[in-house]
């Protein structure tokens, strides 16, 4: 026969919500290292902005000393800087925290990386300048919605500090893998911020704001704070990704047959590089060292590990990984459970039946 | 902006295993009574089977009166039955059970239904006639590979009793959704057994033995057997669908506002058909009856129910569904657990919170 179909299939994103639409990425079945854009995970707090010819133009304003509004092509001229950059939803594995937590129930594909190209917004900064009450610089994006919980109509809007605003790497993007930026992941400018959970990456930038206080909006203020059990540690904001690792291979629960088998995964961490992956197949007894296989100078990508378990006997197996980062940053064996349900890094564990 | 891209998103298959490929259907965001081929759940043994020439045969051999190859003209020639049903693999909602169970991890979406149309077994059965030793019908498919467990090579293959095979709603199916059966759904012929789990439904038919006695293949020995927990029960085979629902909406931990919800969902069974469908808000203290919106005249089709939920106080709460088939079958409170994880079908039952 001719044009015989594959003879295996294909993976999708996985739906979690469709009007805002939120699906997450097929994380098990990706051997990319930088994910094709139908394949990225998609998080989004409102329906899809409607844009408009405005939505070619970025005006900087607020405490600034020349307001500018830079227009696409003024941005595309400037100095183009390229970073693989992973980006990780701060709900990530939000449906393994026990007690269980409410919100988008998000597995292990709220997670994917690539390469966005764009300017660095210090470069813009450059040009308006800053006056001397700067303190915060505020992202809006064209999204706008009704705010669960509170009912008010509000846009996504976010802050940085003015150090990591001014950081080169903080970029205002208008490329992903080397094509625009798809509508559905910011067209045609998004913030891209390094080492941080993506909430602070901010789609669809309508304007920038230097403001000479602290930004108070509640995607800043109520979402992504961390609200840890009641005296245990003040609230606090979600900021940098924590030191994390995922098993792609097994899945949970599968059954596998006794043989060899190349166990891997991904380790990522949003300060400094991932140095260690270390794998257990005995309930924690035992760790060794798994063989990370990504360049470490991707400085704000996931490293790709494995290593080959040789198993003989039949039975139910438990494995573990835990990623360790040149911050001395360690997965904890129990995550922190927090009300929101952000941050979840626990050691990954999956169970096997070797048959 | 001219083509304004959809302001929400569209659900896809969620993805088990690539090869074989096994992928749910999005049951959740689906409101179709004949579900799209291409959100037709997807479940394989094996790789996606070689076809060729003789794939458009169909030879009825063993305890028959006259061997005959029927041609895929001499059956489309033929008497034409047309069948809306619900194939349920019997898997679906295995990793609901607890203890967990090894295998597919099947959510809730390992069920779909669609328009079949072919022709009555029995019809071919009765230009072939059988013998007097004819006891048993085997169905053999293309597709063919390496047995987890055993590490066998075989065929897919499953019997039927004389009895379910000469039912006049036993058919071989050509079409559905009245398109070609697509490749990844069984092309050219699928058997279609209404009533059973689906894994009577042999794809990609290659074959129809008649046999004198007990057919005793792997997947009719080893695989579909519920083995309950020691001590309470024999080993016995997985055939009719068991009484079951679903609630598609709200998901589970999920956020909702307070105001008024229409909450709803599928009921289906395999033996008569759904008479009422009743919904607990209260963590099972009482029960109210749900609509159920469909044409009681599809046999073997699901329902589909729904419930208005006025809900004024904030809080977290359990929504609670169970239905009831005219043979008077009542989903139970606990699953009945056996080892393999076939044929889950406890009240479902999912938590919110009010906001």
């Amino acid at each position: 026969m001719k044009n015989m179909p594959s003879h295996k299939g294909y993976p999708y994103l996985i739906t979690k919500s469709l009007d805002p639409e939120n699906q997450e990425s097929p994380i098990h079945f990706l051997p990319q290292q930088y994910i094709p854009s139908y394949y990225f995970f998609r998080r989004n707090h409102f329906s899809y902005p409607v844009l408009g010819p405005q939505s070619y133009t970025l005006p900087i304003t607020g405490e600034v000393i020349n307001p500018y509004t830079f227009t696409y092509n003024e941005l595309f001229c400037l100095d183009r800087k390229t970073l693989t950059v992973v980006l990780e939803c701060a709900g990530n594995k939000r449906s393994k925290f026990d007690p269980r937590v409410y919100g988008e129930q998000w597995e292990e594909g709220a997670i994917s990386q690539g390469q966005w190209q764009g300017v660095s917004l210090s470069t813009l900064l450059s040009y308006t300048g800053l006056s001397k009450q700067a303190k915060e610089v505020v992202f809006e994006g064209w999204d706008v919605g009704e705010k669960t919980g509170t009912g008010e109509v509000v846009s996504y809007q976010r802050s940085l500090s003015l150090a990591k605003a001014l950081h080169p790497d903080t970029i205002i993007a208008y490329a992903y893998n080397g094509k625009t930026i798809p509508y559905k992941h910011g067209f045609p400018f998004r913030l891209i911020v390094p080492e941080w959970y993506a909430m602070a990456s901010v789609k669809w930038l309508k304007n920038i704001t230097v403001i000479d206080h602290s930004f108070e909006g509640p995607f800043q203020t109520d979402d992504y704070v961390y609200y840890p059990n009641e005296g245990e540690m003040k609230p606090f904001p979600v900021t940098t990704i924590n030191v994390n690792s995922t098993i792609q291979y097994p899945l949970n629960y599968t059954i596998i047959k006794n043989g060899v088998h190349r166990v891997h995964g991904i380790a990522w961490t949003g300060k400094g590089e991932i140095t260690n992956v270390q794998i257990s197949f005995d309930e924690g007894n035992t760790w060794q060292e798994a063989l990370i296989e990504t360049d470490p100078t991707h400085r704000y990508t996931w490293c790709k590990w494995s290593i080959d378990w040789r198993v003989q006997q039949e039975g139910e197996y438990t494995i573990q990984s835990r990623a360790i980062d040149s911050k001395g940053r360690l997965q904890p064996q129990e995550p922190h459970w927090n009300k929101k349900g952000y941050g979840y890094n626990a050691v990954a564990k999956i169970h096997v039946k070797v048959e």
